[in-house]
Parts: C-alpha cells; sequence; structure tokens
C-alpha cells in the first residue's frame, strides 16, 4: 500500500491535511502527519483519526530515514530552509517531494538527479507563488493558443483580514503569514519592466509607488516585488514590454507603512541599544529628532504629515506612541517592530482572514489590443481554518493526490506552470470553490 | 643606518614623500618608496633625488621581505585592504608601522603580538581620521585638566573645492579622495546620541538631517557618519550627553545629492540591465515612472523639486540628463552614478581643492556651560599638491619621523589620542601651517 508523508503540522497545515486525508481514506493510502511536536500532529488527525502521527525530528537521521521510506509522496510545509534535507532523503529513497515555498538555487541543483530517478520535487505550489503560476499561466497560454501575442502582465497578491473583522483596526491587516517577512518585505531594490524599459525602485520608495486595483468594488494598493522578472522565462514572455509582480494591502496601508520605513524603524542589520528598558513610544523616539516637540510632531513635520491624517491614525492604534514596555531583551529596529505589531496584528480565535489575488493581461489578437482581468478572493473561517491555510494547503494537496493516482508526467525540480499540472489543480480547486474570474475590460 | 620605507606613491602620497625625505636628508636616514609602479615612485623623489625609488608588490614574498627587511618604520599608503599583509611581515621583521587607514578586527588582534615585539602600529593618523582624533582629544584632555566635565562634542570634516576653483560648478565639489567612498557615503544607519538618547538616521534620511555648520563666515551642511559612537571610550567620554561625527559639504550640496539617493543611483546591490547602450538620461529614466511626461517633470513631481531649483540645476550640470553614452559595459547603479560625475568631477590641473574641519564643545566647569568651536582651513596648491594630501600625509610623516627619533613610547596597535604622539605632532603641524583655531563662544 502506497502512503502519503506530511511533514510540518503548523498553523497553514490544516487544510492540506484534511484534505489529504480524505483522500488517503477513499483510496486506502497509508497516510501520516510528521511534526517536531507529536501533540500538534495529533491535533490535526483528530477529525476522522485516520492515519498515523508521529514525531518528526529533520535533524534525526534514522527518525528522517524511516519516516520517508515508508511513503511515496512526501509533502513538506516545514521552515524553507529544512526543504533540502527533506529532499536529499528523498533522492536516496526514490520519492516525490512538493513544497509550497520558493526554489532555491540549491535545490535546482538537483534537478539532473531527480530527472534521473524519475521524481518530481515540485516547489512554489501554494498560493503565491502557486496559484499565481498555475492561473497565469492557464490564461497565457489560452492567449497563446488563439493567436495571441502578450504585451504586458501584471500580478498581486494579498493576505488580509475579511471586511467584518476587526473593525476598529485602521490598518485592515492582521498578520495571517510569517510575521518577520511582512515587517522586512520589499528590503531590496524593486525590478520590473515598464513599457520596454527596466525600472527599478528602492525599497525607500517602494511604498510610495503603488498600483491602484480595484476587485469587486473594493480599493487595494500594490507594491512591487522584489524582482518581477524572475518568471519571465519560464512563462515564455521573453518579448513582453510591461512585466510588474507585487502583494495587495487595503487602501491605506502603504502610506502608513512608508512612515515605518521612512524612520528606519523596518531596519534590521543593527541592534538597537538599551532595549531591554525601551517601551513603545521610545523605540519610535530613537529614529527622530525631537527636542522641544512630541515625537507625533516631530513625525508629522520630518514627513510630512497631517497630525489627524490617516497615517497618524493607524501608528497610533498600533500602540507605537504608548508607554508600554517593548518585552525584549535586544533586537534590531524590525525585531521590535514585530514584538510590538503582534500585540495588535494576532488574529483572534473568531478573526476571519481573506486572499485576494488580481491579474491584468494585455495583450494583441488579429491586430486589436485586449485587456483581461481575473481575480480570486477567498475568506477564512476563523484563525485555525484560514482562507491563507486553504489556498496554499489545496494546491499542494491536490498536486500530491495527483501525483499519487500517476496523472502528473513532469519530472525534476519543477514549478507548477505545465498543463499537466495547473488543468486538473485549477479544476480541482474550482470544485473547492477557489476560482478566478477573468472579465474582459471594453 | 635606519631607514625609512613608505609604501604607495599614489595622488595622495606627495607630501607625505617631501617632508620624510626632507627629514631623511637632515637625518641622513634610508629613505626608499615603494610602489606597484617603478615609474610612480621614481618620479616622487625626483625634486631633491634623495632615496631610493623599488618596484613594490605585497602579493610577492621575497620583494615584500627584502623591502621591509631594511627599514625600521613602515608607512603604508596602499588600498586599505593590504595593510594587514604588511603588518604581517613587520611583526615577523620587529618594524614599526604607520598606516592613516581605519583600524580593522584584523589589524587590532595584532595588538598583543606587536606589544611583545615592541612595536608600534599606529593607525588613523591622516586628517579624518587622524587630525581630528589629535584636535579634539587635546581640547578634551584641557577641559579635563581645568576640572571641566564634557557634555557635547560634535566633529564634521570635509574633502572640498577651494572659493574660487571651477566657479560654474554649483556643487562647489569636486573627488579629492577616493570617488567610489563619496557614491556610497553613508549606506547604512548612522547612530548617534543627542541629549542622552541614541538616536538612528537610516540612509534615505541622511542628507536631509544636516547639521549647519558656519567656519569663517561660510555656510557648511553636516551629514552624519556610520557609528558616532565609535570612539566614545576610546576618547574616555563614557558619560557623554550628545556625541556626533560627520561630513561636511558646502550648502546645498546635501538636498541635490539627496535626489540621487531617493531614486537609488547610489544603490550597488545589483547589476543594471543593458548598460553597454545605455545613455546619462536612461540611467536616471530607470528610477523613475515618467510615461506620458519627461524624466525632469517626473523627478520634481516624485520628490517635490522646483523644475528651477537648487537641487535640479545640479544634476542637470552634472550631464545626468544628456544623451550621452555612459561609457561602462556594466555595473550597479552606484558604479555607473561614480562613472558620470567623474566626468565632471575631476580635479583640473591647475584646481585648487579644500579641507576643513570643525568641532563644537560643551563643557561644564564650575557650575557654568562653556561652548567652544576649533576649525581648521586648508587650501591645495594645484590638482597634485592638494590639501587633502597635505592634511593625511603630514601627520603621517611627522608621526614616523618623530618614532625614527624614538620618541614616540606608544606601542601595539594604536590611533593618535594619547599626549605623547598627539602633542608633538599637532606641533610641527602648527610649525607647517595646519592648526585649529578655537574660540569660546559666548
Amino acid at each position: 500500500m502506497s502512503g502519503i508523508l506530511i511533514l510540518g503540522a503548523g498553523r497553514s497545515s490544516s487544510s492540506l491535511i484534511s484534505y489529504l486525508q480524505q483522500q488517503a481514506i477513499r483510496r486506502q493510502w497509508q497516510f501520516t502527519v510528521g511534526d517536531y511536536s507529536l501533540e500538534a500532529a495529533t491535533e490535526r488527525l483528530a477529525p476522522s483519526g485516520y492515519g498515523t502521527a508521529m514525531r518528526f525530528d529533520i535533524q534525526d537521521e534514522a527518525i528522517s530515514a524511516a519516516a520517508i521510506a515508508k511513503a511515496e509522496v512526501v509533502v513538506s510545509l516545514m521552515p524553507a530552509h529544512l526543504h533540502l534535507l527533506v529532499a536529499q532523503h528523498c533522492l536516496r529513497q526514490g520519492k516525490h517531494l512538493l513544497t509550497a515555498s520558493y526554489i532555491t538555487p540549491e535545490m535546482s541543483a538537483l534537478d539532473a538527479e531527480a530527472r534521473d530517478r524519475n521524481l518530481l520535487f515540485l516547489n512554489e505550489c501554494g498560493l503565491d507563488p502557486g496559484i499565481d503560476h498555475m492561473s497565469a499561466m492557464q490564461l497565457i497560454d489560452s492567449i497563446r493558443d488563439r493567436g495571441g501575442k502578450l504585451l504586458s502582465f501584471e500580478s498581486f497578491t494579498g493576505g488580509l483580514i475579511a471586511p467584518h473583522t476587526a473593525p476598529d483596526n485602521p490598518w485592515r491587516y492582521k498578520f495571517t503569514w510569517n510575521p518577520r517577512n511582512v515587517v522586512m518585505a520589499g528590503q531590496s531594490t524593486a525590478k520590473y519592466l515598464l513599457d520596454g524599459r527596466y525600472q527599478y525602485i528602492p525599497y525607500h520608495q517602494l511604498f510610495r509607488r503603488i498600483t491602484p486595483v480595484t476587485v469587486e468594488g473594493v480599493a487595494y494598493e500594490g507594491y512591487a516585488n522584489r524582482d518581477s522578472l524572475k518568471y519571465r522565462e519560464v512563462y515564455g514572455l521573453n518579448d513582453i514590454r510591461t512585466m510588474l509582480r507585487g502583494t495587495l494591502r487595503y487602501q491605506g496601508f502603504c502610506s502608513a507603512w512608508n512612515v515605518l520605513v521612512q524612520l528606519g524603524c523596518c531596519d534590521d542589520s543593527y541592534e538597537m541599544e538599551l532595549v531591554d528598558t525601551m517601551t513603545h513610544r521610545q523605540f519610535m523616539e530613537s529614529f527622530v529628532t525631537h527636542q522641544h516637540r512630541s515625537i507625533e510632531e516631530a513625525i508629522c513635520d520630518t514627513l510630512r504629515l497631517q497630525s489627524a491624517g490617516e497615517e497618524m491614525k493607524r501608528l497610533t492604534w498600533s500602540g507605537l506612541f504608548s508607554n508600554d514596555l517593548v518585552g525584549l531583551k535586544s533586537g534590531s529596529p524590525a525585531r521590535i517592530l514585530e514584538h510590538i505589531l503582534l500585540k495588535k496584528w494576532t488574529l483572534d480565535r473568531d478573526d476571519k482572514d481573506f486572499v485576494v489575488m488580481w491579474h491584468r493581461f494585455v495583450y494583441e489578437h488579429q491586430g486589436r489590443k485586449h485587456t483581461v482581468h481575473a481575480h480570486l478572493t477567498s475568506t477564512g473561517s476563523n484563525a485555525i481554518e484560514t482562507a491563507m491555510a486553504r489556498t496554499v494547503g489545496l494546491p499542494l494537496g491536490i498536486a500530491a493526490s495527483l501525483l499519487m493516482e500517476g496523472k502528473i508526467k513532469t519530472r525534476g525540480v519543477a514549478i507548477p506552470v505545465s498543463r499537466d499540472i495547473y488543468v486538473p489543480v485549477l479544476q480541482e480547486l474550482k470544485a473547492l470553490g477557489i476560482e478566478l474570474v477573468e472579465e474582459e475590460v471594453v
């Protein structure tokens, strides 16, 4: 009897595990969930009880080898830097591997070996990266199939909170993914292509140079990802004139976040002094000269803000000017800011998160220009059954299931841009209520 | 007969070499100048012909060992990263070493060994670092000797051009030191102490948060150095309330330079695309979205500048909007900017450079607060006999000469903050016309 091994039973694993558990029950596959915490693994199996929970530690060679030996397909939700260790086990033992993480150069280097052993190491198969690749490729291929030529491709995704959640939160934002990544977002020059010209946005301009996006009547703003051109070749868009990929926030987020960027609060390059006795307010006071005036006045003067404006409202709501102790012994500005923001930006039990993805394509077909928008939204049920866990976990679970059934032929180190993967995965996602809605804009 | 070896006969070596050559003639010391280019070394000895020129290559063990063996004191003006190799030779052979460069951790690590062998490895003995250390310590020690308590110490230095040089140059600036360091200046968070509070300025705010300074009726602006607190302990200022060290430019420089910083033109973290066919104007166009308007308009809009204002005047004068080819095959923004600026910012033969240093001390004495300013200015003769070469080279030459005469007792890896060094060096500098003028401000 063939089996699936899921590694990592953390907060983003709920949908993946319950989907694959159902598939395993139906098809009589062995089903194992491993986590560093046996308790976490056990808890995730609870709903139906089918399968085996185990304590898994990738640093323990014997445990890892034994667990992976029993599986045919391994799905890793562990921290990204551990995927390579799993991949090496999979190579030695001839097992397929799936992750939702970005391919690293070290992972890429395993491509030839994986092909030799007839294995698929499928990465970037979550939401972003994941559904963005698959939905974009489906549209790109369909435009090409009709003889059209793509001129412009823009794609934005955001993990936010649902409209009625936390109504007093002026940011309309809580952490639904790794908080550190949110604080560190964009800390290198963004590169993209606009109308045939290479464009570069330095970090300190990133949250000012936003792209307005409207989805289902709601206004969002998008800031550019680090390297929008990373997938130009993979998508086969070598002649494209405009290519921009980015992240969505609700309107107003970026100009408030920009205040933190301008002040240097997101810097992770040095340790601050006297952190153990520091208050939130003292943290803010470290970044602007404020002799003879309050820190609020100093920030408004320095950055030309209205004292009763939207930016200051958000910063104040986050407690950044309060006299509460930070509560850390040491840290960089980025670590301290993350710690302060977690106090207000952690999902409450009944909070619903919200995922939104939006593509805009411009293509030429029979001498005419066409613009197509496509979007996806998904709302979570609560702080555990999140839209983020669903949209990251289900593509992984579906791909794993298809692979078990022998329905995916791609081999080597890959991302989900080939038809044998994206067609059936998007079809099953649609059946599960996750679908991109396309519309031609006139 | 004991001897001096000078390593490096580049553009900053003229004053050092002619000063030490005179001392060597008077005292009958052997005198050798080594450079990777024998021609450069020979040319520097030309004025009096005394001494030996040699081809020196620190990568060649035999040449290096033989050259250093003959000397008692070695002065290195070579690129900073090569000092350590020289230091290792000096340790093995029991020779003193002097440099004008910042002490690295690797150099520091040689302290115990140097002491064991009764050697002085004196670093940071040029202008800044160098004369700034010595003049500051002289004032600090004299305030302490009188029973005063230092509350605040600010110190700024700049290498500029003289008032009548290049009258059409609106920046009032040319490169008189390593151009790359000018383009890369300030690319990490600046840290200082203001009124008892630690303050941090991120790079993108650095050229906005300036300190106005007036010296001999001329208005300058100072931006903060990376770590103003680096010398707090060395200077014995552990209780100080304000400590700020920085760099001086003529008024108006910083807000124009800030445009380049804001646009991301000084970024050295990535290689740009299509550099081989890039014009100056296209370089600028890479950093701002300018559809349906000129790049000049786009920059003014984005950064809220007047189109006929001082900032745009400077950028335009530098040829940044011209259609000239950059003339490089590849490069980061910082490399390309340096290359463009060199076309206008290189000293012409008869240009005179200008060095300015300014300290402000506040101290308490017998219950009263006092403020003391001290400043130094120096004007070069031409593009070779620069003020920069004089003020960097003479402190090194004087210290080397004192060491040859047995008048310096400090040993180990050091900077010139002890009285046995700074008293005689400053005295001789004064005799050579380089002197800080002090005045108490009422």
